[in-house]
């Protein structure tokens, strides 16, 4: 196959673009920054949807769909929010076309059918879905309520990245509301844990949990919290994020409920999402020059079975064995494919398979057969080793949990040898330039020290983590007395 | 509960947007012509979608996401689709909002941030797809492409109705590209029988499998095949579309391919798509004046749980044995609520769950509970009666067969008594405006014709059945000849 892709040590961007494209992730096109998620990458982000969706679920959420559209009345009512996304917003002003009366066949916007009041794509739900609530909620026993949207989003970004940054992205929304600010914090923390717990156990990507400086929070938050991970090539990149909204939304939509002695207060919120930004994260936490790496619980293909033959005979009796094989895998709930086609030679398909990160590749021949064994590869350690076929579905299931364990142990090995601390202007300047990473380092605690710092380096603070320990220290910038550590990154 | 509905003899509208919005399915929403899937309404669709899913991947095919919005040069690409679809786009122009000067919080579409082509918010996807597929196909090897989607689209209807017309709508679409028309055509027709098996054997609502006129043709299709239901006030609803596009989108795309004798040829599709207008179906099909009735197979709960009780020790007893059975019936795979909410009386509560639509609903007290027997109520044909407990698992798996099975046989009783042959226009006339339902009628065969009858009547042509006799007739408007006897009903 000739689907070699740029080496990371050459260009890490352009290997990013060779690999999506070539692992048939995603296409570019027709639309400016919008992409085409292809059938393989569709199917990981199904994995991905319907692994958290169930955690959703369990932790007692319901999904909902609200629309598309958002008036310009509803999307300018939170100011911070509206002057946050204000740049970026696709606006539909007219709802009609009509032929084109100087070229045949053309079509022009119909000026006649310009729009009252123009809408806006959503860049986010909070305006049109608070709008809602006010409907929904009058009384204490209205609240909790706990609902979460799959859907597609706009944001008019200039430059654009496959998965990591387009202008059109899928993503899920939780929009919470409750009683009090205590239960909308803990909604909050929860929701973060939640997110931790799926991009760690599943998509084995080590994550630090913090809570984001006013610079950097969600525009109309009172607290943004995320989880950050590594990249390797030793940037950041934020994989979600839950806002704790105060009563910012329901100040701006007049969403009041009475409590249990009738008095009449606001609504307290909370916001959360994750998108298909995260593949673009999985993308660059695992995989090689060979092509991508996926960990077992979300690839849409776990183990392939490439059989290696001469004549019908051969064939015969290798599609005997592995159709059981086949089988017994299905039952136990791996996801297999059994790939006899002959248009390609076997070297062709490994290469494929190794391109589309598949974990587990059997290769079974005659010789193989007779002797009651098969060649196992792993995808992330590229080993290779003869089992016997007595008993494979167990020795598959291990592995495929060996290698769930193997991506995130190394993603985690590379991450914290990545985080270091820097006591000085010099340390922090070198470390970026050098190590990268993340950089813990003292803070003064201003948003313009903080401007100044991105300005100087390009690097931001990722989060002030939650579990970091109060530290006397003087701002790497300015000198001035600080708490505590923070983490800097130049960041995706 | 204060939530009684407009009786369906009084006026079968507004019993319809009484029912959708007690019982929760959809509320409006500030967009015009939008509606908000509230959470209940959102898991009904989540059954469906799920149950759909399946079967389309049963069948072979894949999901993938391809971009909300359409180029406009693009979107005039196949001029009859064009024309279809242009009077009802919603156009985006433009990507940015910018502080009003005049008014302080306010703002206005940056007039600078005018976008050089315009975009169409998709009405329909077979323009973008078909541009992309471009890419994807050379030669035959690339063939058949599979591929569904499961989107949002937006077509701005003039006169909106919850689920039945909005103006946004969640749908699949699924867009197949083949190396032969012989291909196409058995897909078109496989997935016209996927949608008849998912709305009979699923939804419980029997249709009519046919193929549309010329006039009522999917705008740019070759044949289009369709399953139409009958609602219970004698109206027609189309319930889904399976279109065999020819070459069409493959010549207005220039999208080739080279066959095993290396000749070049245009690409054959097919396109297809059910939406959550199948919500206003289920409704109009099976509920009555106290509210939903809902399918077992889809039901968001299939069994609803009420205590009835005085006291805690009753409250106790009771409490320990639903636990028991609510164990039992989820490990059966049965969705089931307890409500033990001290809240609302029972009255009150099965006054709600019988709105909702749950097919079961189970109460016990504690004379039950000595006697070692439980009260099952049916909500479609709201029978109670006494059962033991013990085995009760297997007598609700039973019951929620029965009910399944007794939707679909009285819809498709009631369907079957109101398809009415017509043989004169007195006749047809008079049957439309009295007894309603589809009208068996010769018809000459123009879409003159079809036209004037509409005219007068407001019924159309829903189709030409599949398995319908050829027979010689006259038209029952203009006495021409006629071969066959075709539908026609008015219709949502």
């Amino acid at each position: 196959m000739s689907k070699a892709i740029t080496a990371r040590s050459q260009d890490y961007s352009q290997w990013y673009n060779d690999l999506v494209l070539k692992a048939e992730l995603a296409d570019y096109s027709a639309v400016r920054g919008c992409m085409v998620i292809k059938p393989y990458g569709f199917a990981l982000w199904e994995n991905m949807r319907d692994a958290l969706d169930k955690m959703f679920k369990d932790t007692g959420h319901v999904n909902a769909y609200f629309p598309l559209f958002v008036p310009k009345s509803l999307f300018e009512a939170e100011e911070k929010n509206a002057e946050g996304f204000a740049k970026e917003c696709a606006i539909v002003t007219h709802y009609r076309l009509k032929a084109d009366p100087t070229q045949k066949g053309k079509l022009i916007v119909d000026p006649e059918a310009k729009l009252e009041e123009e809408l806006v794509v959503r860049p986010t739900s909070e305006a049109i879905i608070w709008n809602t609530y006010k409907n929904w909620i009058q009384s204490y026993r209205d609240l909790p309520i706990l609902v979460n949207q799959w859907a597609n989003v706009v944001r008019w970004e200039m430059r654009t990245r496959l998965f990591l940054r387009t202008a059109e992205f899928l993503w899920q929304e939780g929009h919470t509301a409750h009683a009090t600010k205590e239960e909308a914090l803990v909604e909050t923390k929860k929701m973060l844990d939640v997110y931790a717990d799926f991009v760690e156990n599943w998509m084995a990507v080590p994550v630090i949990k913090g809570v984001k400086t006013a610079n950097e929070r969600f525009a109309g938050a009172e607290d943004t919290y995320c989880i950050e991970a590594l990249m390797q090539d030793g940037k950041a990149l934020q994989a979600g994020t839950s806002h704790f909204l105060g009563q910012n939304f329901a100040k701006a939509f007049d969403v009041k409920f009475s409590d249990k002695e009738n008095k009449l207060d606001y609504v307290w919120a909370t916001s959360w999402g994750v998108s298909t930004r995260l593949i673009g994260a999985l993308v660059m936490a695992h995989s090689d020059d060979e092509g991508l790496i996926l960990p077992p619980k979300i690839a849409p293909l776990q183990v392939v079975i490439v059989p290696i033959y001469k004549g019908e005979e051969q064939k015969a009796a290798i599609d005997a064995k592995v159709n059981e094989i086949v089988v017994q895998l299905k039952k136990a709930g791996i996801r297999v494919k059994y790939d006899d086609s002959d248009q390609a030679r076997p070297g062709w398909k490994f290469a494929e398979y190794e391109m589309k990160g598949v974990p587990l590749r059997l290769a079974l021949g005659a010789r193989d057969l007779e002797q009651g064994v098969v060649e196992l590869a792993r995808r992330d350690t590229r080993e290779k080793k003869s089992m016997p076929l007595e008993g494979i579905t167990e020795v598959i299931l291990a592995q495929l949990d060996a290698i769930q364990k193997n991506l995130f142990d190394r993603a985690r090995q590379y991450r914290d040898e990545h985080i270091t601390p820097a006591n000085n202007w010099e340390e922090f300047v070198n470390l970026l330039d050098t190590k990268g990473g993340f950089i813990a380092a003292h803070w003064d605690g201003t948003p313009e020290t903080e401007e100044a710092i991105k300005e100087k380096t390009k690097a931001t603070i990722r989060c002030i983590p939650l579990d970091t320990a109060p530290e006397q220290g003087v701002c790497v910038l300015t000198g001035k007395p600080s708490t505590q550590r923070v983490l800097f990154a130049r960041a995706y």
